[in-house]
């Protein structure tokens, strides 16, 4: 019923299942998610305009003085950003837009969109996440311990989030995602067209 | 996951379906409905505590004076109002609650309380509002056409409520109003409970 689409920013900590929940989101319930430019080199595997736009340090710069991201940040020596006019374009096509990215990408996001909605996932428990970390076997015990440190720190800025999910259940927790969205997309601002007609309809009756 | 219950205001022209949406919604999803003080003389059938809390014209001047209506309104000589204590009693039981209000009791709702939902309800056309009211039979031509009037003049307002829904099938527009109440309860602002348990179980692991 929305005159456009939607967008929602879906942030959580590192090892709460963000990525697998927002594959869902993808795949089973037809969401776009948007593609962050980069300045860092492709690597096997990566493709232009699937994983990343690439593009160099110069551009990037360029387009952060022409006021060309939601939000950008640098890390490790590269920038990586999310393209306004690629979002505003699905948005105005009717596409219902995902950005996963971190708590203070999001907050930037909502400064620049108040009308995106912001989600923030947890886990059950923080138990739960370390031993999930550990399980993943990717990183020794000093990063996931930082990680769980930094986890504590970011949940102190939530209330500047819209809605809290726990993620004690893939399938559970992209729909009630899914649920979210979808009444956002009953909201009286997001339904000019509908309002417009129903006022005019009862106004020529 | 709300630590208390949602206050919910369900306004709607005449005639659109709303007390049938409403009774959907406390039978078969057990939300609690609001009772209104009136000064009305009770009525055969009428029970005290069930369809209205019957009071004299002073105690229902003196509660205004002591600010105990979320709203209240005067019509055809008689007050009507509805009692905050009795609606807050219920909120802090957890228990859901829905009002079933015009639309300037619904924005004096939302002004004492800003964390009430509000939620508009359409019909499908005008043209089918008009001829679900002439096949009811129970007003006259002349009646039917004011609440027409009186609907198209309501409408300008609907921008100052949060959500519209269309009722062109009682249990599809209840189940709506469900998903969107269900989906307030994950806003962060009424999961103050969770986001604490959250933050200790972070700051203690």
């Amino acid at each position: 019923m929305s005159d456009r689409g939607l967008l929602t920013v879906i942030s959580g900590f590192s090892g709460c299942g963000k990525g697998t929940v927002v594959g869902k989101l993808v795949d089973s319930y037809g969401y776009s998610l948007s593609i962050s430019a980069t300045t860092r080199n492709p690597r096997d595997g990566d493709v232009e305009g699937v994983h990343y736009f690439f593009i160099t340090k110069e551009e990037f710069k360029d387009r952060i003085e022409k006021n060309g991201f939601l939000e950008w940040a640098e890390y490790v020596g590269n920038y990586y950003g999310t393209p306004k006019d690629y979002v505003e374009t699905m948005l105005a096509q009717g596409k219902n837009v995902i950005l996963e990215i971190e708590m203070q990408g999001g907050l930037k996001v909502k400064e620049q969109c108040p009308e995106a909605v912001l989600v923030f996932m947890v886990p059950p428990s923080a138990k739960e996440l370390k031993s999930r970390l550990v399980n993943r076997g990717t990183e020794d015990m000093d990063t996931i311990n930082r990680r769980i440190a930094r986890a504590s720190e970011e949940i102190d800025y939530i209330n500047d989030y819209d809605y809290i999910v726990v993620n004690d259940d893939i399938g559970r927790c992209a729909g009630e995602i899914h649920n979210i969205i979808t009444c956002e997309g009953k909201k009286v601002i997001n339904n000019g067209e509908l309002t417009e007609r129903i006022k005019q309809d009862f106004k020529n009756i």
